[in-house]
């Protein structure tokens, strides 16, 4: 996906804050699973909470005002968690902005489950 | 410092957004520079940029609308890095919420530095 | 109410960024809410949106980073509406930041009511 | 322009937050700039601030997970002021969500002015 910095997006030191990349990020992530006719809307309104369990999130250059920027992942699957590998790149000389490790996990009646079906979908290869 | 949540930072699942941790723990970390007269705003219009490098962060339970928690922190410095292990915490349980370790840096004209009076203050225990 | 900016509030001109003050307001409206033992997550369990009809807002003063502020507010019942009359002022020399009109409206089902008990509870001076 | 909602821009009703409107049309507005020429974080650097005066906001309609929605404005200047007239509509069904005045000032040392270069930017046609 291509996204371009909001001004409002930036703090005080004119580059974007530390928090919104977590939220392009998970913008990344719900854009995908809509992809694979997953909605994060939807598995919640089914009693279905997918929650973030861990991130790791390595900040190697700063985005700023104006800036248009990729956000890309890959997915797999390991046990309880859905493991997100993202990177974000700015598009104008593609230096890498970021780079993190997303842990996901889904909770049902307060209880950490494997969702089959959203897993399959996940790894599935898209459609041709 | 103790916190309560405010009812916009909570998402459509009613919990409070994995971003907004990141806002937590960092208005945590700003407001304990002020206590060690450290201010981040003066930072920046002297020409340091303390700039997130890294990030690690595990959410164990989830915060709710009204919820009040405690955020705390400690601090050590390790090469050019400053290292905030934070956590927060539920205030009517004690549960713990978020475990994170916040690695940054300070970047002068596009360089790294160590700050060393900023890292004395840091470490400095609080006066009496 | 009394708060204080938080840091990434701010954006890159240094003063807290137009929207914040929409947070800020929601934020004492809620509270105040729950002094009258009205719950806004409650309300939506129960089926009734509490949503924002009209707001209009003068911007007088900009707050920065640090500032500590008051927001303060009247309500009123006009028809179908609950009227918010909300103040911020900077806390430090009393100057008035933000002035505003906040009128809300309940919704069930998707259509427009008046909610008695509600009103009531708007209006009921506290209890000594 | 056209958007499409983010899910951390839904608060726990469902719906797009009240404060969230602001953001885009804050984004609309700058983008408008910049295709003028006019760069907000440039103003900056040179001095002058663009402040918002005055928003008058009505919400007709909410946005939700996912929607699509069309953001547009038409300008006007008096006096001190840059008047923009703004409207956020549902790709959808076309459904008005928003219409809004937002009144904007430029300060420069504290002072208002009138920008001259500025204005006469704002209101040019666009070249062919």
């Amino acid at each position: 996906m291509t996204f371009k910095v909001r001004d409002y997006e930036c703090d005080l030191q004119g580059i974007v804050n530390n928090a919104n990349y977590l939220h392009y990020m998970e913008h990344t992530r719900h854009e995908f699973l809509l992809q694979k006719h997953i909605s994060f809307a939807q598995l919640h309104e089914d009693g279905i909470d997918a929650v973030l369990h861990h991130i790791d999130i390595t900040y190697k250059a700063s985005l700023r005002s104006r800036d248009e920027f990729i956000s890309q992942l890959r997915v797999t699957v390991e046990g309880y968690r859905q493991v997100f590998y993202q990177e974000i790149l700015r598009k104008d000389d593609g230096r890498l902005c970021i780079r993190a490790k997303v842990e996901n996990v889904c909770v049902q009646n307060g209880r950490l489950i494997i969702p089959e079906e959203l897993n399959q979908q996940l790894l599935n290869p898209p459609a041709l």
